[in-house]
């Protein structure tokens, strides 16, 4: 089933079920007035939501136009937030520019930070930038939403407690990062509000793509209007959902309604290296950093500016039949 | 005015009034069923909380017993937990042990780092530890709970938005932390689950305590029944709980309902050195990790091993009048 957050003037908004084509919604509020009101009680509620879906499709229930404009993202705001680093191309590209080995240990042990969770962006929201020096880049990115997940949990049973999956952009300020990593804490305010896709869907929704807790289609992002990255998201996947999931529950219980990220989508070039931009015939990349790091690579120095104030991403995800999946994410960036 | 969240076997437990001395309490769930429902809405709420408290402190609503022991902390979930450190000895004493200079910038930047917020323990639960070597440590701090902050706050404005301040006992695991700061990410699996003093308490409770949004009074930190710090969480604080508000919100919005923790309070000894163990007559440490930099200084190697299973840490504060403000946290160490 597909489910969304449509803003209704609370903190919260308001659960409902969406159609599989993206086009009506009905809503849920005799089910669960919110979606973590819904994670809160995932076993009960899950089987009614189910129900309502089935309606949905067959029209048995009245349903309103869904428009992803009106949509927050499907959590709001979560008790949880915590990105990794499943694709290890994109950590070896940023380090290749700057001359650094990428550790032996990343291949077997994911990194990951705790990002804030009070208050995403909405999909279609604006991004405020501070100051363009802030060097504000989009990543593309899967994530998914847990139920209660025990401290210990295996892999293998990590990947049952994936009950909902979805579309990021991790919105990121280079400027900031370097001096924040060195002090030695990690990201802080070079994380600055993430924005996640109108619709988070069950992992049964994507059919033959989920396999092994990894989506296995092309995540498209565009840039000012222009194909900017279609690497694919089951392609360099050094770790699955689960691995990410069992790897953030190794010290602690995660509540319901945490939110597990993938970290930037990236794929290798057909002969395992760096790739192209998709204006020269390959797959690009999914945030800015990337290309910048590829131009260094081979011209000596980045060319593409970070985002600056009027700057569009787009990003979406669509099934085999050209069908958006999750809706898509669309945001400009504004002068704070 | 005080407040606390009663365990009533629900996520959010029940928002209750508790009278200054700690022993009776009113429900609020008439006013707001939960704190962060209050703090959603503080404006229009905390008057109504603060005539019940008055009505409280005066008996004129019917009270019931209050025991610590059923308390949550006061946000048993939180959607931000981000913490600090104020208190530059303990970074000072962290890096002398290891021979690494403080960056000058430490001084006038804040270190803070994100921390997990979805499933904070009881300040009476015990603390389930996975290994012994992961060289488990409590950290006695200092925390606030702010109201909506907008991005770009300054110091002096932030201080306006801290609501309610408490007691937090920042659980850490030591033996994984090198190896966690390391990878560049900061910390995550080195920091389960904290827990929170049983109740928390408006500003204006600290009287002249509360002084440049800094409370003026010892950390008494117990472990396993004897005294173990003392620190004055109003000596050597390089930073105000305002000073870490502004510094988390520079990128960003802060969320109504956000926890800002203080670090580790720690104070220097008389001539600006590293300071005693209470033992020895000095005020002693708010955490294990200190009193081994004291030891590897003093004695070439650390003596005090980090908690186990058994191992008991009491964290309180009281008041001129040796009255307890905010409860006691008490945990043991258990095996998980």
């Amino acid at each position: 089933m597909k489910l969304a957050t449509l803003n209704d003037g609370t903190r919260d908004g308001k659960l409902v079920v969406v159609s599989k084509d993206l086009t009506r919604y009905c809503a849920a509020s005799n089910i669960a007035p919110t979606l973590q009101a819904a994670l809160d009680n995932w076993t009960d509620v899950s089987p009614l939501l189910e129900a309502l879906a089935i309606d949905v499709e067959h029209e048995a229930v009245p349903c309103d136009r869904f428009h992803e404009r009106e949509a927050h993202s499907p959590l709001p705001r979560a008790y949880q937030w915590a990105d990794g680093s499943a694709y290890i191309n994109h950590v070896e590209l940023v380090r290749k520019a700057r001359d650094a080995e990428v550790p032996e240990s990343f291949y077997h042990d994911p990194l990951m930070y705790q990002g804030g969770s009070d208050s995403f962006l909405a999909p279609r929201q604006d991004i405020p930038l501070g100051d363009v020096a802030w060097g504000c880049d989009m990543e593309g990115e899967i994530a998914c939403i847990t139920d209660d997940v025990p401290m210990g949990v295996s892999k293998e049973d990590a990947a049952d407690h994936i009950k909902l999956v979805m579309l990021v952009n991790d919105v990121s300020l280079r400027g900031l990062i370097p001096g924040e990593l060195a002090k030695g804490f990690g990201f802080f305010q070079s994380k600055p509000a993430s924005a996640f896709s109108p619709v988070c869907v069950t992992p049964d929704e994507l059919g033959d793509a989920w396999k092994g807790s990894v989506i296995h289609l092309p995540l498209m992002v565009d840039y000012n209007g222009e194909p900017f990255g279609r690497a694919n998201a089951g392609v360099d996947a050094t770790f699955s959902l689960a691995d990410l999931v069992a790897h953030a529950a190794k010290t602690r219980n995660l509540g319901a309604g945490t939110i597990i990220g993938s970290g930037t989508v990236s794929n290798q070039g057909p002969g395992g290296d760096p790739g192209k931009p998709v204006s020269e015939g390959g797959l690009g990349y999914s945030c800015i950093a990337e290309i910048r790091m590829i131009e260094t690579i081979y011209d000596g120095a980045p060319k593409t500016p970070f985002m600056k104030p009027g700057d569009t991403v787009r990003i979406e995800m669509r099934d085999e039949h050209n069908h958006s999946i999750f809706g898509a994410i669309e945001q400009h960036v504004v002068e704070a």
